[in-house]
């Protein structure tokens, strides 16, 4: 078990913790659902780490968030109805407004006792998504939001992403960074010679840029039309170059082109724990593309990155849920990590997280 | 986490128990499967609170409830042949009689161990039912046989209510109770102002009145045929009148309509717990409605009728398996109950019942 | 809760071992998987009570056997291609030779920390499968090695027997030594006498010698066939003689017809453990039958053979997890065993097997 040692402010004595028991830190606005499966009128059900959440949009005003549960029986309030800002619960009609208090009861009398509120959640809207800060909101408005530029620059077309993963989020921030990994996905993108060219790290914070040359196969058409032009050059020819980031607890990939200097390919993924255990997380990134000169080219052969980014992402899936299946068999993190690029993220991912109940 | 100081007997020290891990107390006689179920000269597998009971109809004599394991290996006994009085073990034709005693090994040789027999349950058969008697065995004879009139008088029509659900048993008795839960039933019933009349409680008993108006929407077919008569007023004009009553561990619901004094609707309901945990029940009930003056009227609208209580009875099923839901995510009962009647209901559960292994 | 004292070598405390919480003695030689399920130039996953085994058949040279993981990112090397005498891992392609060593990670630098290899298994291959030795290599060569001559003798027919049944190896040798049992198979093969001539036992093996006779019934094809002569005769008059055989962890059964010194029918069984706590096995077996004087006549009637051994085999199957469920329930050993023979073999499984972890 490869394990930690860092040192607790308020000790001296070290902790040990194990990557794969390390909890995302609840003080970051994190992304819990897309923007469009909150109809207006409607409660939905998101999770962040084992924490049931509601997002209600009502008719009018902006999106709440509050514990998914009713103060008096623990059902679902997200099994509700919306009534302008309130939602009501669905089995004895306890009334809740955006802030969680108890606004009615059709039964209550004199004398009974005071019914109680839920939790709210601090919430926003942006880039297409619905997002709750987990932790102390007392740090929500100052907390950092995520400045996404290229989603909602028309330089760019952008593929949302969106899937549920039976794995820990740091298998998935150690999939995307470590790109030594092609020989995964040798079927679909042939022979690609990976080289590190760097590898950084600072507080919260680790990056690696690489650039690539061409084994053997052929370029596929998905990957080139990702990428923007055609015809990859042998290694030692090639101007292309990617940098891969975790900024806590984000994640980014861009690639620049033949020594250019704003991104062909411009990538950021947030991985959020479902359960308690954080044993499963729902992935969800934002895939711009910068368009080429042609105009509606990108369009036109967009079908074909769908499938392209679909496959790799099928396989990548299929191997990190085997990883997590070998995490759950030995019971500890027993991975023997020698790349430098992936000791700094692991270092990262324990620092900034939090331990989980055991 | 609500809970209940109890005085134990034997010391002055209280204890704590959560409702939602309080066992039924097995010194009362059960209902745990239809007559039906068990066919002459055979065997059928029942259970109660994780004890696994078969029920043996001889093609003469009453049925006997055994243990449900042979003594030998373990194996089911219902899995076995009936054999006159007796049931062999399909495994290897241990033999037993309805005391449970080993009469017969087809191999045994004198010198070999003694075999042992299996454990007899008081068996009964009335009202439909096959009832067992889970607890003290000496305690059987003496032990209250619920009285059940409407169901066997021809003035009523009974429909048998049975259905396997994934809940503790005190959620189905707040639920039934609790009657300010209409609005889960508000597409089925439309809007109904419920009024509490009366909450009374003693040893082992709690019980409430209720009376209804509507506020809403249009009375539903199936509720008028179920009540006895159409139209009901608005909330200060009418007379109806609704008994509901947890007399440990049955529960039964009278609704009487216009003032009358028998009931037009007598329910009756056992909510028999099949794991040892008793997150699941299988609630056996007994539907009687009184017939209108019109001969066979209420059997041309029984489809009606059945229809109608099988939409409210998914409803319920639906709210009190999120409920053990909630419970089970939460790890204890977290309800804020607040209902008079409930609180009354919550107190006689908890006291009547035992605690359940941790 | 029947369990057994055993002087450990160490100390004079007694220890108890519930013989359903023995495991498998791994100091022998396991088949565990057919020889043809491993393809050439193809890895193939095998399992050993939770041990995760990977079973590689190079294009040229014997199968060799390795730890089913990467020692790099855990996930198992059977999902990775097989080159050479090699097998490369899927996921970032460090490859190990037959003797566990990692012999390639294609980004290795000079300076980052040295992989590490991966447990080899001695590996065999005989009989049609693929065997290895999971306990500790060094007894590897000097192990017996299961003799098993019928069934490469051209006078019988084999089949073999490969199934994967919910319960612990103990449940599968007393369920073929128990002859008694034929009462599970009444509707296969009629009423059967058993009559058990004599038990013996000794250090690692326990054995049994039965003779029948036909109580009830008519004799089933199936088994004329299998025990090669029709018209078994009422029980005073047969000769026929069938022994069973435990000699750990292996088991055998022989059948001799009227008096023969040849066995009819040879049936030689091993249970595989599959998981870490032994609640399910592998069955793998060879029916060697032995041929009639009439050429092709046994194979004319191997169908009805299959048939009959199969259906034979889904009672005991159906029965055995029947016992497991049961055990599983009553979380120990509650037999109540009064046969000599079964009550030697018990004694056998546990002073030959080790303590499972808790």
């Amino acid at each position: 078990m490869l394990t930690l040692e860092i040192e607790q402010a308020s000790t001296t004595a070290p902790v040990q913790r194990d990557i794969r028991r390390t909890g995302l830190h609840p003080d970051y606005w994190y992304p819990v659902a897309r923007s469009r499966e909150v109809a207006c009128g409607k409660a939905h059900a998101a999770r962040f780490a084992g924490a049931e959440i509601v997002l209600v949009r009502p008719e009018q005003g902006p999106v709440f968030a509050l514990e998914d549960r009713c103060a008096h029986r623990q059902v679902p309030l997200s099994r509700g109805v919306v009534d302008g800002e309130r939602i009501k619960c669905g089995y004895h009609c306890w009334t809740f407004d955006r802030t969680g208090a108890c606004v009615g009861v059709p039964y209550y009398k004199k004398g009974m006792e005071r019914p109680r509120g839920v939790r709210p959640y601090p919430a926003r809207e942006a880039h297409g998504f619905i997002w709750v800060f987990p932790g102390d909101p007392a740090l929500a408005e100052a907390a950092p939001f995520p400045q996404l530029s290229s989603c909602s620059d028309p330089a760019y077309k952008t593929r949302f992403l969106d899937r549920e993963i039976g794995c820990h989020y740091s298998f998935m921030h150690e999939n995307l960074m470590d790109m030594n990994h092609q020989f995964l996905h040798r079927r679909l993108m042939g022979g690609i010679k990976t080289i590190c060219l760097d590898a950084r790290s600072g507080p919260g914070w680790a990056e690696v840029d690489y650039t690539f040359g061409r084994d053997s196969g052929k370029q596929p058409l998905g990957e080139a039309l990702i990428i923007g032009r055609h015809g990859v050059k042998s290694a030692d020819q090639v101007k292309d170059f990617m940098t891969i980031r975790t900024e806590y607890p984000y994640q980014s990939l861009k690639f620049y082109t033949d020594g250019g200097s704003v991104p062909a390919l411009d990538l950021w993924n947030c991985y959020i724990p479902l359960d308690a255990e954080q044993r499963r997380n729902r992935t969800f990134g934002l895939l711009s593309v910068r368009r080429p000169p042609i105009p509606f080219l990108l369009d036109a052969f967009w079908p074909v990155i769908v499938w392209f980014t679909n496959a790799i992402f099928t396989e990548d899936r299929w191997i990190v849920e085997l990883e997590q299946a070998a995490f759950d068999r030995q019971g500890a993190d027993a991975n023997l990590e020698i790349f430098p690029a992936i000791r700094n993220l692991r270092r990262v991912l324990i620092e900034e997280g939090v331990a989980l109940p055991a």
